[in-house]
Parts: C-alpha cells; sequence; structure tokens
C-alpha cells in the first residue's frame, strides 16, 4: 500500500513482508494469507520455514527475498535480533516501504530501529492477544482476528501517510483495532496490564512450587489460582526478554506493588480494615467490562472521525490517550469509536 | 444419612439442611435437588427463601424447622454470623446430625461450632468452585456438579462414621472428590491457590484503576490483565472476609510475595538476571496441567480402596497429604485416586 493512495478498510494493504513466523508472526501470516492479501514470509529457522510453506504461506528464502517489493514490513523477531534483522531490511526493502512490528515493548524497538536507520520510516504495532503457547505451530489466523492493537508513533515528527497504512492494515485486512499512542504511554500502561500481572502471576506459581504443600495445594487449585497463574505457563524465556526490556516501567510499577502488600500485610497482622483496599478500585469494578478476545469495537460508543488532513495524527492521538480506538481509515477520514 | 449404615455411591445422603442459600448453598441445594436428594433450605432473608421455593427447592421458614429431621446440616452463611446460627442448630437438630460447612477457611469455622458445642459432629467441607457473583441468583446446578472438595478433620478425635457421611454426599450425589485434609494443612494450601491470588488481582486492578494511563490501559487491557484480575471483580466484601479470616497463614505467603518481587525490582534496576526467577516452577510447569471445573477425577493415576476398619481415617489423611482425593464410598471401603 503507498502512502496517498485511498483504500477502502477491507482491501489488502499491498505487499506485506512478515519477518520471523513465531506464534505472532505466524499468526498474522496466515491471517492475511485467509484475507487474500499479498503476504510474504521469512523465517531464520529452516524447519519453520518448511511448517509455514506447508501450511499453504508464501515463504521467503532470505530477508532481502523477503522485503525486495514489500509495501509494508512487519518486523516480528525477538528484540534481541532486531537491530541485524532491521539492518538487513534497510539494505533490501524499497524506501516506500513502510516498517513496523509485533513487539510488547515499543520504545526498545523504536532505537533498534532507528540505529538501523529505519527510523523515519518506522511506526510501532502491537497486537494485544497471544497465548501462553509459542511458535509458528501454535499459531492460527485466530489469533489476531479482530484483536485491538497498540500503534505507536513520535508526538511530533510522525509520517502521517505511514501511520495511515499501518492503520490500514491493521482495521482493514486484520479487522482489529488500534489505540494510536507515544512508545511513553504505550510502555507505561503494559507494564501496568500485562508485564507486571506476567510476574505477579510467576511469583504465584513460584511460592506454590516450593512449598511443603505443594502437592495438596495443586491437587485443590480452582480457578483463582488457574487463573491467576495462566500467564505463568507462558514461554519463561519469553517472558523474562518481555519483562526485562520494559524494565523502565516495570520496576516502579512493581515497586508499588510492594508498598501495597506490604500495607496489607500490616492490616493483617493488626487486624486493621482492609476495606479502603479492597474497595479501591469499585469505580472500574462497576463501570468496565473485560473485552473478550476478538470482540474488536463492539460496545464501543459511537464514534467520530477525523479527516486525512491537516496534522490529523495529533489529533488521534489525543483522542487515543482518552481511550478512544480506531476503527476504520476510509475516504472520510480515520474512524474513532 | 445415619453413621454405619452402607450407601452406594449415587444413593442420595438421607435428609441434608442447607442454611444459607447464597451462590454455593443454593448452588448446591440446586445440585442435591437435581439429583432427587432429600434436601431442604433455608436462608435468612425472606426474599431469598421466596426465590429459592420460587426455582422448585423446598424451603424451611426457620433454622429449627431445617434442621429437624436433618442427617447433615450443611452451614453455608458467613463466618461473621456462624456461632450464632451454629447455636440453633445444637438446639434444634437430632444428636445424629453431622455438621459440616462450604466456607473457604476452615480452621476458624471449627472453632465457632465448637464453641456452640458442636465441635463432636464437625466435619468440614470446602467446594474448590465459584465465580466473580454472589448470591442465590448466580448460584445454578452446575456451579457444584462435579467439583474438587476439600474435607477437613482433626488428626487425631475424629468420628469416623461422620467423616464417612460427609465423603458419601461429596462424592456420591455431588459426584465430586474429596481431599481429606487437617484444618492447617488446607487453610496454609488455600492461603496459596486463592487468598493470595485474590490479593494480588485486587492490586493488580486497584494499580491501573488509580493510574494517570488508566483510560489506555483498561482500553488495551488483554489476556493477562483479564485473568489476572478476573477474581478482584468478585464481590469486594465476600473477599475481604476471607482473606482476612486466613489471615494467620495469608499474612506470611504475602510476605514472601513482597521479598519475592523485591528482589526482581532489584535485578530489574541492576540488569542482573531474573532467569531464576522465571525459570523456579518449571517442574510444576511441565508436569502440571490446570485441571478445568468440574473435570473431577479425571486423569488421575489409578487408586486405592482403604477398608472402612480400624483407623481408616488417618490412612486417608496420608494419602491425600501426598495428592491423593477420595473419589467413591461404597462397600469396600474409601476409594483413592
Amino acid at each position: 500500500m503507498t502512502p496517498g493512495v485511498p483504500a477502502g478498510a477491507e482491501v489488502p494493504a499491498g505487499r506485506v513482508a512478515v519477518l520471523g513466523l513465531g506464534l505472532v508472526g505466524g499468526s498474522l501470516a496466515r491471517l492475511l494469507h485467509a484475507r487474500a492479501a499479498d503476504v510474504v514470509g521469512y523465517d531464520a529457522d529452516r524447519a519453520t520455514r518448511a511448517a509455514a510453506a506447508a501450511a499453504g504461506l508464501r515463504v521467503a528464502d532470505d530477508v532481502a527475498g523477503a522485503v525486495a517489493e514489500a509495501d509494508v514490513v512487519v518486523l516480528a523477531v525477538p528484540l534481541r535480533v532486531m537491530g541485524a534483522v532491521a539492518a538487513e531490511v534497510a539494505a533490501a526493502a524499497p524506501s516506500g516501504a513502510t516498517v513496523t512490528d509485533v513487539g510488547s515493548v515499543k520504545g526498545p524497538v523504536r532505537q533498534a530501529v532507528a540505529a538501523a536507520g529505519l527510523g523515519e520510516r518506522y511506526v510501532g504495532a502491537h497486537p494485544m492477544a497471544g497465548t501462553e503457547h509459542s511458535g509458528f505451530g501454535a499459531s492460527s489466523a485466530d489469533l489476531l482476528d479482530g484483536a485491538p492493537w497498540a500503534v505507536t508513533v513520535e508526538a511530533p515528527g510522525t509520517d502521517p501517510g505511514r501511520l495511515a497504512a499501518v492503520l490500514r492494515l491493521v482495521t482493514g485486512p486484520l479487522r482489529g483495532t488500534a489505540a494510536v499512542l507515544t512508545d511513553e504511554l504505550h510502555d507505561e500502561a503494559t507494564a501496568l496490564i500485562s508485564h507486571v500481572p506476567h510476574v505477579l502471576a510467576t511469583q504465584l506459581l513460584n511460592a506454590v512450587a516450593g512449598a511443603p504443600v505443594r502437592d495438596v495445594a495443586l491437587g485443590l487449585a480452582a480457578g483463582s489460582f488457574r487463573d491467576g497463574t495462566r500467564v505463568a505457563f507462558t514461554d519463561p524465556v519469553r517472558t523474562e526478554a518481555m519483562v526485562t526490556e520494559n524494565a523502565a516501567w516495570v520496576a516502579p510499577a512493581l515497586r508499588k506493588a510492594v508498598r501495597d502488600l506490604e500495607a496489607v500485610v500490616a492490616a493483617l497482622e493488626t487486624n486493621a480494615s482492609l476495606t479502603g483496599f479492597f474497595h479501591e478500585a469499585d469505580e472500574v469494578r462497576t463501570r468496565w467490562v473485560p473485552r473478550r478476545a476478538g470482540a474488536g469495537a463492539a460496545g464501543r460508543p459511537a464514534g467520530t472521525v477525523v479527516p486525512l488532513a491537516g496534522d490529523w495524527p495529533v489529533a488521534v492521538l489525543e483522542r487515543c490517550a482518552a481511550g478512544a480506538v480506531v476503527t476504520r481509515v476510509d475516504a472520510d477520514g480515520v474512524h474513532l469509536g
């Protein structure tokens, strides 16, 4: 998809190259393929490439082959190899190609991509979906279908055409929604809603695993333990990477958790009231209905449309910082719900 | 059901009186009714009694009427009124009636029941099932069908006939499994698998509710936050009661959580490795498959049978402390899986 060329919400987004065919990259490639988009995948692992080809996907033999004619390049590789892969993309992709990713932390990805000289072409992206499994074998076209995404930009300096390209991809063939945010806002929010939950789930599982009453506890474990530890069954290597990559935001959030839990312990040990602690979130408790996976924009209030003119990314950023999401991009502009 | 009278696993358990028709008591009464057991319910709230009667349940007008001809009395009331209700039961129930409960903490219930003079007749019980809802309106026959239960006794001094009566009820018409434990073992294990998870889930929800990025965070929240906070949507009044009633075991478990999280923060702030933390539970991670609600004894290894002779409760306690559960009680004895 070339910036400036209008595209309907359901028109596939030109040639998309997906680099890295693990759980998320594989699911992305499968979904685009299912939607008849022009998608080509690549993975450094030969067996993964073979599995992807066997699943019917078009697979290139190297990065250069994957990105040679791409309109959008999706970096779906771990952060530790992001810089090296971005350098290969910089050498081989057309200058018009927009570069995006699917990583769970956005600031460090932008740094790695900028170091490879792709900063001007980069728009961050993070699908808020996953499972406790990993690898191409666990990928499916369903995983990202209709998922909520975060799409991140630099507050000033975002190329509106490239932002529009990524928003069209997410809300078009992927049928998702997109919250347009700064890297900082994304990384702070995801520390709270994803990375800290992963740390707490791991601590819960560790505590039971190391307890003398372990076998009894695991035998009795029901809903609250199963839900509270589900993400601790995620690949621990990936979880450690995700948490440490966002250390700048995870550490202060965990410090607050420590303070809060110390206050609970003190109250329990002195028979003081915990009513304040247990009712602190009552407003959210009554107001917020957890979104089901794939629910997309269902249930959101009727929205507004920001025309694709002037400094429209700033207007979209402001709306999304207040909780709105992009549901569609068409000739009328960016639809917010 | 009279202790000493053999009963097949599917024979309803004599007259069962269920006192308190909230989520758990209501679900218990509904399930027993669905299994054609002789069950009579009572609730202090007139509207709840009317709703239960409208649902087809037999409902008494007072505690005395409910327990007058009971073989098993189930105390399904909050701990704060347990003593008062137990005193009413002591005054009105036949001396042969076995007294049990459905509370999430066992030591304090035994104290309250013993204070009412029912200590000799009491066997503790706790179904490991629940939802984030409460009240008779949320109850259903499905909730406890096939649930895993903890059944608690005093290590010496348990009346074998009364223990058998409760095991027959749980594994017979309720089609559940029962881990027979001491109160202490139960309360320590449930602190780890239920009460601490409720506290951590509440802290997660509170942290987001109070964050400047709240709206963005709730907008992006996906699987890990939804699962990690699910039980924080439980009635906070009930959660506070459950946590504070088990303060003796919850406080030290939370102290350990604080220490563990402080170590994670220190590692994040010094770029030290967190590999140990994230892999500490690898053995459990690979070995333990979370049980689905209602799965009952499915997947457990083939078990043994302890004849109902001699000090059989001690033999059952030992097996259950190692992770076994009672799956059936019949003329051959107590079946363990």
